[in-house]
């Protein structure tokens, strides 16, 4: 499978699991309609902010998770993909409004949106606020719908109960790697180990491990299969981090869909940066321990820390780490003897997700 | 069924449930602990609020749910009653939240609880936001194990379908409950439709509806019957809800674990200061609207607005309301056919929660 055809077939997944998401986000607003206009309105934002989303990476990696153990054509595997989707939108409103970030997908958060909405119409308590609240119960709403749907699917019990018990432990250490995320940033001191954890647990595990592995169980995968996955997940989810952290600082905003420099604004201490405080003179740490956290850091400021990273060989270890990390997701696929497609689309997904520019 | 062995039953519930909550939990404290320290943390303080937690009524309902339609002992009932449990903390951790409360079941709430440590530990950033975000996530965790322990169940496929189906649509209408709660402390007006409708969809829906059906279901009760306890729940939830603004009121802040007022600090339009604000004076009027909403309402002009319920007979009101409602959900009763001892407890559960003093 060439670039090409990968990203035909990422783009067939994406047309599909997004119809499913409209159709199934409909009927969710004709129900609460019937309730309330309050809340057929936070059902519709949640479509908005569901189906404006990316490159539909976690559904395509349940497909060809399923596809590397089954070939038989069926509905449950998009109705698995659409519950990631869910988890996906949960987790992204929820990390805003801890983040306090105001753009996401290309255009506003959701706890932003409502902010908005209490301006143009309200005038009682505090916009800000308002919108935070609005968009947690957002987000607990994306949950519930990610597990409704998997519940409800028609599937033998033992099977069922594998997904479940999957997708809430890739849920609950996604929470445990925000929530390490939340107390790294307010700690004196990180350690790149630290770091590294977060990055297993808020994307390694919940971007590549656990849509692969749950696809894998929907096709008839066992344990040494499904460990064999693990293997070739998690150090490509960390390449995807490391590529993450890369864009964040030298990305394009308008491709990221976010603004570059937020992760030194949040005062999150990525790898990356960590390595350049490393390798730092000490008048060069001083500088950029200034601007980590610091809100007011401006684009020349953005500037200074990328020659800085660069100047450092910061960004040569991450790159080196990368390749590191992509080799061992690649050795990983070596003779394991599961279906041809799957293991194809496994292989250029190493390359798109670590290249990628967006 | 009298009142002594009704809250001997209760309490039965309440040991039963509480042993299990704390196995599962210290299970995934330990874990936690393998993974961090800052995880580990986070589960701990989501075992000490939820055991922290009252009545267990909810589990209750479930258990007698079942006994209305079945005597066989299972451990899965338990199961589903811890469950209700997890889905009350989160919504009570996300509420807090919103509503920016400092204390609950006679403590401080998650949110409060991590911004104190937060002073205590750390320098960077604002304790308040990391106290939120933190209560944030630990609501997550509560909601992704209830699902978790629903979706691992071993039951027949119907069953269990229909179970995560029914909690799932609970969890739904009490965030759709709760985010209309959230829009009417910001509208300028409110109707006593609208009050209404939030306490079913916060309230009855979640409180009695939904435990007592899912036990039902769990015993394999059929729609007719689901029907029938929904016309005894929906009411009896309503008349629960009105005792809560009731106790909100006038009730003892000991007893409850929250300060007295706490409602109208918040701008919380409950059923009791709609009807109020309607039979008022003008000049009422203009005082109550004034406290309404008013973070420095004090203990002298909470006994005022106690003073001005009473006189415009709104508090009388209430409690005809709640009358009607009661004879409501005892009527739905009638004739049901159901087994004695699940019944006897749903009687005698209607005077425990309409004259209950917490």
């Amino acid at each position: 499978m060439g670039r090409d055809e990968f990203l035909r077939n990422l783009d067939a997944v994406k047309e599909n699991v997004e119809g499913q998401l409209d159709d199934f986000l409909q009927q969710k607003i004709a129900e609460a309609a019937r309730i309330a206009p309050g809340a057929e309105e936070l059902v519709r934002i949640l479509r908005e902010f569901t189906l404006r989303g990316g490159k539909r990476l976690r559904a395509a990696l349940v497909h060809y998770g399923y596809r590397c153990f089954c070939d038989r054509e069926t509905e449950t595997v998009c109705r698995v993909a659409m519950c990631l989707e869910f988890v996906q939108s949960f987790l992204l409103i929820h990390d805003d409004v801890i983040d306090e970030d105001d753009t996401r997908r290309g255009g506003w958060t959701v706890h932003r949106h409502y902010a908005d909405l209490h301006r143009e119409r309200y005038r009682r308590r505090d916009p800000n606020h308002f919108g935070e609240s609005m968009a947690i119960l957002c987000g607990d709403l994306a949950l519930s719908l990610a597990n409704e749907i998997l519940g409800t699917l028609y599937l033998e019990t033992k099977v069922r109960s594998a997904l479940l018990n999957r997708m809430n432990r890739m849920i609950r250490l996604a929470i445990y790697g925000e929530s390490l995320d939340v107390l790294s940033e307010v700690a004196e001191k990180v350690s790149e180990e630290e770091i590294l954890l977060i990055g297993m647990l808020k994307t390694a595990s919940y971007t590549v491990a656990g849509p692969l592995q749950m696809g894998a169980i929907l096709g008839g995968a066992g344990s040494e299969d499904l460990e064999r996955l693990s293997r070739y997940a998690i150090p490509l989810g960390n390449a995807f981090q490391v590529q993450d952290d890369i864009l964040g600082l030298f990305g394009d905003a308008e491709r990221l869909g976010k603004p570059v420099g937020s992760d030194i604004r949040e005062g999150k201490r990525t790898f990356l940066i960590l390595r350049a405080l490393e390798k730092a003179s000490s008048e060069q740490r001083d500088f950029l321990e200034r601007m980590v956290g610091n809100r007011d850091v401006t684009e020349a400021d953005v500037e200074a820390i990328r020659r800085l990273v660069v100047e450092t060989g910061a960004l040569d270890a991450c790159r080196e780490l990368s390749r590191r990390l992509v080799e061992e997701a690649r050795k990983a696929l070596e003779g394991c003897g599961w279906r041809e497609e799957g293991v194809a689309f496994l292989e250029e997904a190493i390359g798109f997700m670590v290249e990628r520019e967006s």
